[in-house]
């Protein structure tokens, strides 16, 4: 196989596995070619990755050495999309009943959520994760595309207990919004005792639901290392409840008799940079 | 730019971009190369990524042409890969009372998501789409995979209206398993009228709830181009009343009194080959 053949071949397969340590040696025999050769391709990979803005490769060395694949998506490109993203959102027409924002278009684009993800990912990429967790329904699309970054599995809280999971854990929580006393269970089986888990959300104005999710994972001992949410909104009725998220967008004076309403970036392009 | 740094950007940008369609011309400059340079480059990634069995660039010619990443999974890895998913279905710790199994693991994990994803979207590949439906929650992140490799938007119905979304349409089916009447609802903007769909799911026993995602969409005028279920399972009272679908695996004679079961692949292999 040819360098130029063995380039393509290797950059699908790292960009595949994310986060995944790969050994030289592996690479060398995969693709019939020398350590010295297949070192070479590796440095021109992680170049490119560099110059293209989507990531590096990181060394680890000694026997059990390799490379492993880090999505960290540029600052440039982070902030081109975040104030695209913006744009999008800012229009009365998404206007819904009680200061909320029409977003399944968004979240229902893939691409648009996978650069969510990636940009999430990129924000928590430093920090140890076993597993995404995310309350469904509208919080799933994001938290696979964020998972899918890091490598590590989703686990899916609900807010109704289904027949066919096995047993569960639940709470009881107070939404913020609505004042009004749900109920979030978790499979028991989906989550390890002791993990250490990064909550990812679509929406939060006081944070009641994620709050939620947090009183659920104290029943599995977990730890919450990070907190991502799509867009957060301010609630003029309750105070915040949850501290230490970063969050893609802002919603202000959301107002849908008035039919105006302002997004600007939020708290994770600060924290980027 | 070297040709070897080149191929490395140009695999990302079109493993990014499936099903669409790239000019020559814009690469040319992207990568500030001579158009001739350029088509060697497409001829390289064609022949690495049917060599690495990932799917083939398709060339359209004409003024307006280019090529496009035609995401269609190999026969071979796909046989491998569903192989390997009976293997872990097959494991009677899964089973549930009803005959349900435990898949969330599975459901949660980015890659094997990611993996069916790329199997439903080669069978689906040469139809017409304009969106993925499924109907929350666990097909969810099946659905965003297929979508991700057919680049469509993905619509969500769901079985509680959200005061959050904005006027819906609704219907009620009969769930075949349990024999309940339920509602099941979609956001009208989610979807534009006469639209062309494939419907996703993760489970799939008489076929009531993919039922009754079809007589929801025909409140759309939307044509139904395919189905594809992750699991099939028998219901022993009830008679399937879809046709016309394609399943990755096939659930047989599962007893969580007996502890047995048999998982072998769906119809979805026999339909490639």
């Amino acid at each position: 196989m040819k360098r130029s053949e063995r380039l393509v071949a290797m950059t699908h397969f790292i960009l595949d596995r994310p986060k995944e340590l790969i050994s030289l040696p592996f690479f060398s025999e995969k693709y019939e070619a020398a350590k010295s050769s297949i070192s070479e391709d590796l440095g021109i990979v992680n170049k490119m990755f560099q110059h293209e803005g989507i990531g590096y490769l990181e060394t680890v060395s000694g026997a059990a050495g390799g490379v492993k694949y880090i999505p960290a998506y540029s600052k440039e490109y982070s902030y081109e999309f975040v104030e695209g993203l913006c744009k999008r959102l800012e229009d009365p027409e998404r206007l819904l009943p009680g200061g909320y924002l029409f977003m399944s278009d968004i979240l229902g684009d893939p691409e648009t959520t996978r650069n969510i993800g990636r940009i999430f990912a990129s924000a928590f990429h430093d920090k140890e994760i076993d597993a995404i967790i995310t309350v469904a329904t509208k919080g799933i699309p994001l938290a696979y595309a964020v998972a899918s970054y890091l490598n590590v599995p989703v686990v899916i809280a609900r807010r109704d207990p289904k027949v066919t999971e096995g047993s569960t854990v639940s709470i009881n929580y107070v939404s913020g919004s609505t004042r009004k006393i749900q109920t979030m269970v978790l499979t028991k089986r989906s989550l390890k005792q002791g993990s250490k888990v990064c909550i990812i959300d679509d929406f939060m104005k006081a944070g009641g639901t994620i709050n939620g999710m947090k009183n659920l994972l104290k029943e599995f001992e977990a730890e919450v290392v990070g907190i991502g949410v799509l867009a957060e909104a301010e609630d003029e009725d309750e105070e915040r409840v949850v501290e230490d998220y970063l969050s893609l967008v802002q919603i202000m004076n959301a107002d849908d008799r008035k039919q105006t309403i302002e997004v600007r970036p939020g708290n994770l392009l600060e924290y980027l940079s």
